[in-house]
């Protein structure tokens, strides 16, 4: 189910013209289930939630808004999302195929040196990704 | 040939802390073979030259050197490197399990700007190269 509703947020944010990192590991030591970069450098942080339990798990979500312009939660069609979710995030709702923006975000702007140091990382991650046989160094 | 050669390069780009893109698109519409970015940033591009008739069809070359703070030649161990290749590049020698550089490139520096624009450049295009299944914006 999570991994279902990842692949559908990657795939609208996607086509919304942002290219997507999984799992990337933020400077604070969360690690994002998704973080998208848009052509103008834009940076975005995706948490997947599948279901309430999920999200009343979740106490460190806020520590993700600080690495990024725009935070969405991504969740199941099914997921109680009146009830819950914070309404200054941006929603996603998804499943394996694909999905919609039921909200956008409300924007907060990173700190150049922020954004310079989150795009390095998120470039050296995205290119080490492709070289599994080679150990990263 | 080629494809060793660029392997290996990889492999010693990486070894030194560098992260790897292959057939990197430039603005100006060259295409790298490899294009690296270090750990503060730094970009490097190689060029692979598997042979001298390789070098001397190439009358491009230079204009890859706008786009990165080192450039190097990457060649086969037969390759006549003495007579041929500028000595102010650097020169790797590889063949597809690894390789060594030879000579350090001379140091350029990058205008801020487009070392932006490019990191932005290879941080979407490394991450959209992980999604084969889903077109490109």
């Amino acid at each position: 189910m999570t991994e279902d509703v990842t692949r559908g947020a990657a795939r609208v944010m996607m086509e919304g013209g942002y290219a997507i990192l999984t799992e990337m590991r933020l400077p604070n030591g969360l690690r994002a289930d998704l973080m998208a970069i848009g052509p103008r450098g834009e940076i975005a942080i995706i948490e997947v939630k599948s279901c309430q339990a999920d999200f009343d798990a979740d106490s460190k979500w806020q520590g993700y808004r600080d690495y990024a312009d725009l935070f969405y939660f991504a969740v199941p069609e099914d997921f109680p999302q009146d009830l819950l979710l914070p309404s200054a995030e941006g929603l996603i709702v998804a499943d394996r195929f694909g999905g919609a923006i039921l909200r956008p975000p409300i924007k907060r702007k990173l700190a150049a040196a922020r954004r310079k140091a989150l795009t390095l990382s998120f470039a050296r991650r995205a290119a080490l990704r492709q070289w599994p046989d080679v150990p990263s160094p």
